[in-house]
């Protein structure tokens, strides 16, 4: 008898729990930083009439339960059951103690990676993916869009669409597309579309290669791309892999659980936690749970944001409303921003090729509750290859900068500090940006 | 300041315990189902005098560590608490329940795979790097030579050389280091060197191009190459990625892990183990302390050994004493064997393209202890793309074959099985495989 392939993605299916027994590690919610910030959130605004968004503005893109979450103020939020027993696939995360490393580098210092490569599609971003097919399929939606720079929300989102019996198109940036054919093939066996962006499906798309035919796309033009084919489709909901309060909302799993490994491990508390900066997700879920924890109880952690020298929007950028997408189609939203139309160069980490930054992140940083250095990327090679012959995992070039950060401020340390590095996925399918540093 | 990666290759290093805690579930003793068979394996030849080896007759080519653990009898040898704190970075590896996989195919079995793409290259291959590679640095060799055909076993080595200070030289099968390139990115990321085998490095491999200026090469080729470089370098020693009992041996903390995975999760036995079979040592690692507990307790788990239709060693293959390469430079092994100059096509499943098996698991399968069935590709690719859309997880082409077995005997069977399968990687950086299924 002959295994059927089509059979996965007839219709929308695996939405009652299957009642498997869950590690006791797996979050059973997600911490919401909104509800211990002294100062509350500035709201996304309606790109038109720049008043703050109402629930039914965002409705012909996302489900309620999104929509409310985006707004939530609710310290814990619930994680469904179907959610948690998917996440338990590869849940808890590792929290590793990067002993070798430490004696590469001969620093006094604990350093500690959490270590979201272990998922089934390489990084953190199943995290959110899994829980926004979820809500979107519980409200009746069959077809998700998205768009994708290096290719792991674009891989990250076709897996969790296979599993919840969706279908998924993908707009992924053509650097990325071009570079990486692996990641099209990685959405292509979990069953979804990629096309690369811009592209000539969508008025959007049209007008940016009009503009400019050899351009190498961006981010922001891709988004612009899914939000417009979302909208034309009643049955289709947009879906964003970052910057959102959401997403950041449901990456918050990763600091949860770090907190209670270090706790376990006998750590008192982090002195510092080093996360790679883009959109902000993988920074955000990391590192809220541990600011929160400041607020809360008076811990000293310390929070480092690293990002690209190349994109460096928040040790650069301004702090003011500004469009996710390059075409403005999206709510404004209060960040740091390079401006909605630079096009950053084609760097390896394209997941971190974004404009502007998740707007808890540039408040908090405006707060003072987070800093933030920028990472040449030579620099940052660098230390991935010093990290992937110490402790035996290639780093994704996201990752890197927050390696280089934390391997920078290790070799300085002259006390046992302990450091938290956020090793947001693997490079496996990144290795030839590699290439020239080795 | 800058990260120094170059230091990370100067002499042996890291060969001392660090001195940190270990999880519970990781074994502390390799299992040697030699203790506990019923006759005792047939003992390697000579390939000159055709009497049995001597420990000195490996002597140029293996640590006597592992020369000693090639015949050993014990039923559990300590693992080196070095190599237990580079395991304790991936290892327990998960045994995941198969829950959505289960619904998807309406089975009453309940399904688990135990997954060893977690570790840092990807495959099952580290648990034999790690040991092989310290037993080698403790003796004093500074570089390691190995041969490799999809490139997990030779990422592995890289990989493990890196960490305990050696250099490394992969001889690659030309069909695989043309098809992959990013596995020899992989292995330049950890400082190691690949050729394309058949190479002209070689008296072996010039005569093989010789003879076949266009062959795709084979693991059988690579050996030879390999072993060749090894026996010309006093400070060179050799290691086999597979076949030879020791390498089986270190990979039984897979089958240890499961079973106590097993046991935790509340069942009582496992009623059929499928694993893939191209050299055998995921299939060994996994199923031999399953075979061992039959033995000693009277469980009665079945194994069933999945090859690929291609390669049929065992279910085509003659049982009788043969070489392990193509010159014939290594010693002569029972075992089952399609004839040391077979030339398998050049399938996806490169790491099941070898013409001989595990001479352990040929014993096993002539005592009637482990079955084995063939497996077309096409048909193993069909199972990957469904396990894929139901677990996330993308499985090794290798995998997939173990992953067909399983779900073919998922479908028939009609009460609550328990199937364990051995997910001996993730398939990647194999993606271009998967093209023509999806």
């Amino acid at each position: 008898m002959s295994p059927e392939p089509e059979t996965s993605l007839t219709g929308a299916r695996g939405l009652e729990p299957l009642g498997i027994e869950i590690p006791a590690g797996v979050p059973t919610h997600w911490y919401n930083l909104a509800a211990d910030l002294p100062s509350p959130m500035p709201p996304h605004l309606h790109p038109g009439t720049k008043e703050p968004l109402g629930p039914a503005d965002l409705a012909p893109l996302f489900p309620m339960a999104l929509i409310m979450q985006e707004v939530a103020t609710d310290r814990y939020l619930e994680i469904p059951q179907v959610v948690r027993e998917i996440y338990a696939k590869w849940r808890p995360s590792p929290l590793i103690r990067a002993a070798r490393l430490e004696r590469e580098l001969g620093t006094p210092a604990r350093i500690y990676y959490k270590y979201e490569g272990v998922s089934p599609a390489g990084s953190h971003k199943p995290n959110t993916a899994i829980a926004q097919a979820y809500y979107n399929a519980v409200e009746g939606i069959t077809k998700l869009t998205t768009e994708t720079g290096a290719g792991q929300w674009g891989a990250s989102l076709s897996m969790a669409c296979a599993l919840l019996g969706m279908e998924c198109e993908v707009w992924q940036v053509r650097a990325s597309y071009d570079a990486k054919p692996y990641r099209k093939l990685q959405m292509q066996t979990y069953g979804a579309t990629c096309h690369p962006s811009p592209s000539t499906l969508t008025e959007a798309g049209r007008a940016m290669l009009a503009n400019d035919p050899d351009t190498t796309g961006s981010l922001g033009m891709a988004i612009s791309e899914a939000v417009e084919a979302a909208a034309k489709d009643p049955k289709a909901h947009y879906s964003l892999g970052s910057v959102l309060n959401h997403v950041l909302l449901h990456q918050t799993v990763i600091g949860q659980e770090a907190l209670a490994q270090l706790a376990a491990a006998g750590e008192e508390q982090a002195d510092v936690v080093f996360g790679c900066a883009g959109g902000g997700s993988n920074l955000g879920g990391l590192s809220f749970p541990f600011i929160g924890q400041n607020l809360r109880e008076g811990t000293t952690t310390r929070v480092v944001a690293c990002e690209p020298a190349a994109c460096p929007s928040l040790t650069q950028g301004e702090y003011r409303y500004d469009f996710g997408d390059v075409a403005g189609l999206t709510p404004l939203l209060k960040m740091h921003t390079l401006g909605k139309d630079f096009v950053p160069p084609p760097i390896h980490a394209g997941g971190l090729r974004y404009h502007g930054m998740a707007p808890m992140v540039s408040h908090v940083v405006e707060l003072g509750l987070m800093s933030a250095i920028a990472v040449e990327q030579d620099h940052a090679f660098e230390a991935g290859v010093v990290f992937a012959r110490a402790e035996g995992i290639i780093p994704a070039p996201e990752s890197t900068h927050a390696v280089a950060g934390a391997i920078d401020y290790a070799r300085r340390v002259t006390t046992p500090e302990v450091i938290v590095i956020g090793l947001s996925g693997n490079g496996i399918l990144d290795l030839p940006a590699y290439e020239a540093y080795v």
